[in-house]
């Protein structure tokens, strides 16, 4: 019960002119936060079988929410991106994160919404017992924005 | 006193693996139409000297919030991004931006907080009153967000 | 029977953090230059059911050279891709560009070649006749590298 | 006095609408496996004071070439990029890598010629006598392209 920290690799083409990580590649790294969470079971337990995205699963992001607080410069290492669910809807699950700067305050805050379908209907589709399970496990307050 | 039509081009590039526009290069194609905007003038009157950001400003983007509500498909011409300036603060700005599907209606809603700096201190700086004149020509409501 | 130029419009975010068209951003122009060409009929003649590719054809990229020879900076209009046929083998097409600096001497130099692939069998496709005169009206001699 | 291989994570956002990497994004995963090399010392020995990119050095890309034998895939770990030294000039060196296919064959094949400028002249400067040493411990012979 609680948020769990994915690392992700900046790449240096992720910066901008002005040496940051750019605004819309940061939307680019929570991707890559989320395909470890949904495909790869980052913080969950597949081996029950649960949660998890597959052939017959496929993930729609409805919306996204983020707020750059500090610039984001380009680290050797891959940074540890905080990430926790912070709401389950019927079909629908709201993730957040939160990206921190040096001094460990936050540079970045963010939410995505994912709505979970059905790949052959393409409709979305309800989650499972075994899946709120399994996202109970990283599952935490919604993050206060600064200026929402 | 209205939004604008700026045409941006979509890359083949910007297509995920599902050939949709990817929810992280649609904030690419925001972002070049701010460039037109805040650069090149798009839809302001440069000609008094007025609103421009030149070497002495520049922009800092605070927050962006985005709902994909339809899939964007692959458009060989440019598409237009409708944009307009929904509020004026101090030192900031928000830009509403909706891009039609083929239907006609929303497939993408967005806004972005814009910050304006002074290069010399990198500090937010006042909007000045020639600047809140030329953008209040291309003014209008705030959009309503689906699921905000 | 001569080049034709293909107007691209670099974006800022093909800048990298040395604020000059980043290498690898460099060949995602010269894919639209290609898909202007190949797709959309760019310096062709499309009109008597010739070279075009559609359902029933795919490209494969096999491979692709670039020179950098000078840098390129942001700029505001697109920026016009010189670019030619300079080799028609049996089922591949060698493309020539060009991208020239502000003072008219070339900034890059590349070729791609392409190979024509039947969509249903995933095999190499020999180009028609059709398409080789279409491609004709767009051919010249091969550019000479500087180091290759 | 060997190649070297530098894990490189693939992000689902290379892929194109295939569902292959796209060729220009196989670019920017080569362009990260140098700055491993130059940067941070991969398969080098930093700790004499030898070979490094600093303040006072910058690279320069001056030539790229790339062959593409088979796609690659999404894959959920780092992939191996055999990288190695494959000649040294005067101020230049050629950097060659292969990225292997499922099957063990080459599905990639590529060099970068990488020109060291010095940063306060923007002119090429001479390799060190340090810097062909750490160079030559992954130094090898060049690869064979299968159509230059």
């Amino acid at each position: 019960m609680a948020a769990i920290d994915v690392p992700i690799k900046v790449r240096w083409a992720d910066l901008d002119a002005y040496g940051h990580v750019n605004n819309a590649a940061m939307l680019t790294l929570l991707e890559e936060v989320r395909i470890a969470v949904f495909w790869h079971g980052a913080g969950l337990d597949n081996t029950d079988g649960g949660f998890g995205v597959d052939g017959e699963s496929a993930t729609f992001i409805a919306r996204q929410e983020i707020e750059y607080l500090k610039p984001v410069l380009y680290p050797q290492e891959p940074i540890p991106v905080r990430t926790w669910v912070s709401r389950m809807g019927g079909a629908s699950v709201d993730i957040d994160y939160v990206i921190d700067a040096a001094d460990g305050t936050p540079a970045v805050q963010a939410r995505t919404v994912v709505v979970l379908m059905d790949t052959a209907s393409m409709k979305p589709r309800r989650l499972t017992e075994a899946e709120r399970e399994q996202l109970g496990r990283i599952s935490d307050e919604p993050l206060t924005f600064r200026r929402s």
